[in-house]
């Protein structure tokens, strides 16, 4: 690498803080003190290091900035628009930023949103930002998916100290130290302030350079605002076998006086005061270092790598008898009796012999997911994230922004530890499939520190939002009541671009559904009809409401089965297959409630007609020896429904 | 202290662990192996270390235990029946649980849970623990509750090798080291073993004690199952500023050779395995070891400290304008514009007057969510908990069990960070005060990343799960449209025991309400009525659905408008009051569906009477300059609200 001298990016800093400076104070937001700490660093990454064209934002190889402080992006902006970087949502609008868009930071119209967030439009990131924490491991995931195509990409990745605070920083430090991820290099920008004190003593340089040799890593402390030692750190980058951290002490606010003294954060300087600060940077920069050397342009992306994906659509699958051969669960089979999972854990095996940018993360559960079977056929692409789940969502946020597919999976209860990694991934848009086993109360004996009782809710709120081509959500629901529909579910999962949740369940269930049943995306299945009401479930529910209906008819009650695999559901054909029912609906699901509940009385309070009783956990579970004795517990037993059944129609009569 | 022989121990871990297997035997269930990897430290611990009485668990100066690696849980059941410890949900229905309780271990009907659980009666344990990684904040909390009340209890916490992957262990090492707490004492179980396979060689003993020593404390590494070494290390207890931890070697399943070799986890052995084990546990323990003496029992809690609490049912609250002076915000009456969050500061700095057990805590934000004032007022109970969220939460939960009652502070999104410790609480039954600001899309400008937008559909979830008297839900959820309703609710969730969650919001908005404005559990306001349809909104789109009304008034149109401050609705007074508008509802929230939307829908669907149309974000938000911009861009401008409303009427007629 040849670097520019000191005086040169010192200037660069100059011209790029006046930017800094003005856009924040044009939009009237913004964080331009935290920005102005890490402006060296931003100038020898993106100007010197790093290996990539700005011109070329989705190339395959090029070199990659995760800038994990998200609010600190106005500099980052400034040098792209120097840089003349791409913008765009896709290849087909993709323009240069100019300088004099910069003017438009944080505007409805502009790709320049508050907090970096490739999805409205800038490239130059791979995932949004600004929950703070989570960009090391989205950072380790870009690194994996190079790793996996062989591909010479390295990923810059700036964290602050105020951020690392956060568990998921070393949840990251360590899976990137277990994995040799050497393409990773975290750059710690060490300012001493946070928003609303100054940061802690355990965020010091440092304890941070200690804590970071301690989890393994090669760790270079530099003063951040020295171009030369910056430079000097950075030519550490490759030499070693362990991952580098480079701690650079950094001043927030640099070159801007009116930012020192008091803490200033997140906000910018007014129209009044920008004459000053202007003039207070421009001292630091261009008067203290005259000179006409200009810092130069990225050197071009190393070519390589082999980046081979397929189209789900177009693969061929086995038979659901096949796929469980394959699995090694032909077995299964005979005794009639097959869980969600399994039906899942044999999709996910074919689906990697299948599709070569199928790739699997697990959290120490593989053997409880089922994503086993995935690890043994496929070993190089199963990951083993251990017990930390916020680590695992976000480095499948930096897979899927690599191109892969990745199914992250963990019991329903823990996939909720990383619910705002899931949040940010939706907001990244990324192809993410997430799987929950062990949902709803069917882990029993366990109790509810092992149930997945929130989930419905939760990503049933996600299913309610449009994307960006205004018709799909922004997340999908499938949760399978028995293991063919699993097996289809998965495929249509893969087939279908966003984020999608599944919901499995421990216990082994009889097979409801046939070889050539259809599984569509807002679809349900009338499992068996009946004119008095229908109850709607699904999952593992679908099973005790099977009896309740049992436990019906022998009241000569002509109860409906739907079996409602998928939210959002198609509320104009839902409200047809209840009309068929009397109109009234009985929902059932071994969950708190919000979830498909919710989804069956909305569409129905939409039209005004037609009545929805929804029947969820009644109580909070605690442990039992039993499915049978839970369902009972919480209110949901096969009995519990029928009454509740019969309740309603007598009070209809 | 005085050690029992080391025989003495090992016979005493032969006697528990016969227990441990027979019960997990007779259970069909649990982690017999975790269990016997921590038996030599929890007989140390309960017999001999800890300073409490077995018969007096709700002692308030005793040690106490928190099982971080909660699956581990049979050995501390069956030490607490040899102790005759007492278990029951209250003093009066207290009992002291008896050897041949053990085989009801994880039966409906037993306190013995699959996992620790005080809730269901088993006192000794003051959280639930189960989702991992959480124990070491909980014992914070714990700590940091003695240290104000000067009380001289020490918290011992048991943490698994496997669960110090999970962050939240490295955030709370952080705030037990920043806080000196040294009445923390954290025994890190270093088996090797996973679930799905060993631990990671960054959590092996060596590491794990440099990474503590790392983080700033002082660190013994000692054999596991040498019961001199660990007599040893807690001789370290109390002689030293910084807090201890003491990393064990341990074994899996130790003493019992069917569980050596291949990893064996989280099963039982089967009635056929079972004397072949307890054979050879009892020739590593009573034949290798024989001998009569025995260990102890624990020396009695030390009394001390003073526990101050007040009755915020009878405390007497100034008026709202009092209050606003008494926290320094008295001008902001003049301009008639006040946020939320300034109403909830103002109560946070006058229950902090009030009521000595108010604790508040904040994650560097203290500034946005106006807790400052607060801290200014009351410094000596206000706990800056860094940008460290999932910690925070669970900190919480343990000061919660000592007897304070925390508000937990930060932005609505950035408590979805520890969404599972919330669930964690809610199954403690902690008496836990959660308040997320910015929330909604009013932050506009700082992009989704900083809106809290699933929160309404998830704290609902937790609203239709009813508590242990089987009337009130297990959590609340508040939703302030002015600064008056944020001032009262907060008294309201202070006089209203267990799980709340508010939601207050950015702008400064003008005042609804005036001084003699009451609010109460399951309420909502009609602020103006209307004959042909009803606008229920809550927080700060009621002010964006004032100006909707307008635009309707301006067509002849009558709506009126509902304030539904809190969920769960009650839902008869709810159906009433939209009977007296046409039957009609709007439904409008600024976040993602499956909130109040979802509520009302199901309280007309479940009469099968009247119509509801949930109106919130229809897409994901992106930065805009201003809330009204951000409104219209997600579909929830007054306009569009009115719009809505007219195609609704059009329908009908």
């Amino acid at each position: 690498m040849a670097f520019a001298s000191a005086a040169a990016v010192h200037r660069k800093v100059g011209q790029l803080g006046e930017h800094v400076l003005r856009m924040t104070t044009r939009a009237g937001a913004g964080h331009p003190s935290s920005a102005m700490g890490i402006a060296h660093l931003a100038v020898r990454l993106m100007y010197e290091q790093m290996r990539y064209d700005p011109a070329s934002p989705w190339h395959p190889s090029a070199d990659r900035l995760v800038l994990s402080e998200g609010h600190a992006v106005p500099i980052i902006y400034a040098a792209y628009a120097d840089l003349g970087g791409t913008v765009g949502k896709s290849a087909s609008d993709a323009r240069p930023l100019t300088v004099s868009d910069l003017d438009s930071l944080r505007a409805r119209s502009s790709p320049l949103d508050g907090h970096p967030n490739p999805a409205e439009g800038f490239p130059f990131f791979d995932a949004a930002t600004g929950s703070l924490g989570q960009g090391l491991s989205v950072a380790a995931g870009l690194a994996l998916g190079a790793r996996l195509d062989g591909s010479p990409r390295r990923v810059y990745c700036l964290v602050g100290d105020g951020e690392s605070r956060e568990g998921q920083i070393w949840e990251a430090a360590d899976f990137i130290a277990e994995q040799r991820l050497t393409g990773v290099i975290a750059l710690i920008s060490a300012n001493g302030q946070g928003q609303a004190g100054p940061v802690s003593v355990q965020q010091s340089a440092e304890r941070l350079a200690a804590k970071l040799a301690a989890f393994g890593w090669n760790v270079v402390t530099i003063d951040g605002h020295d171009p030369d030692a910056i430079a000097s750190a950075l030519e550490f980058v490759g030499q070693h076998k362990q991952p580098l951290a480079i701690v650079a002490r950094t001043v927030k606010g640099w070159g801007v006086e009116t930012f020192q003294g008091a803490n200033w954060h997140g906000k910018p300087l007014s129209e009044a005061e920008l004459p000053a600060a202007l003039a207070s940077l421009r001292k630091q920069t261009h008067d203290a270092h005259p000179g006409t050397e200009q810092v130069g342009r990225p050197p071009a992306p190393i070519a390589g790598g082999n980046s081979r994906r397929g189209d789900p659509r177009e693969v061929s699958w086995p038979s659901f008898r096949d796929a469980l051969e394959s699995a090694g669960m032909g077995g299964l089979l005979k005794k009639g009796l097959i869980g969600t999972r399994r039906g899942y854990g044999a999709a996910l095996k074919v689906a990697g012999d299948l599709l070569p940018q199928v790739v699997v993360l697990d959290g120490d559960v593989s053997n409880s997911t089922i994503s086993e079977v995935f690890a043994r056929a496929h070993p190089e692409r199963f990951f083993e994230c251990k017990i930390a789940e916020q680590n695992m969502v976000s480095v499948g946020v930096g897979l899927s922004a690599a191109g892969f597919v990745p199914f992250v999976n963990s019991f329903a209860k823990f996939i909720a530890r990383a619910y705002d990694q899931v949040e940010m991934a939706a907001i990244s848009r990324a192809n993410l499939k997430l799987v929950g086993s062990h949902s709803g109360v069917t882990p029993c004996s366990d109790g509810p520190s092992q149930m997945g009782l929130l989930d419905v809710a939760y990503f049933r709120s996600l299913t309610t939002v449009r994307g960006d081509d205004r018709v799909s959500p922004i997340g999908w629901l499938f949760h399978p009541a028995d293991a063919l529909a699993a097996y289809k579910l998965t495929q249509l999962m893969l087939s279908t671009h966003g984020l999608c949740y599944m919901r499995t369940h421990r216990p082994e269930v009889p097979l409801l559904y046939k070889d050539d049943a259809t599984f569509e995306l807002g679809g349900f299945t009338v499992l068996s009809p009946g004119d008095d009401l229908a109850i709607v479930t699904a999952g593992y529910m679908v099973h005790a409401c099977r009896q309740a209906i049992e436990l019906l008819a022998r009241q000569n009650v002509r109860a409906a089965l739907i079996d409602a695999y998928c939210l959002p559901i198609d509320g104009e054909r839902l409200a047809d297959a209840l009309a068929r029912s009397g109109g009234r609906a009985l929902v059932v699901e071994d969950n708190f409630g919000g979830g498909l509940g919710a989804a069956v009385a909305e569409v129905a309070a939409r039209r005004g007609t037609g009545q929805v009783h929804a029947l969820h956990c009644q109580r909070m579970p605690k442990s039992t020896l039993t499915p049978e004795d839970e369902l009972d517990y919480v209110g949901l037993s096969p009995g519990h429904v029928a009454d509740h059944a019969m309740s309603m129609l007598r009070a209809a009569r």
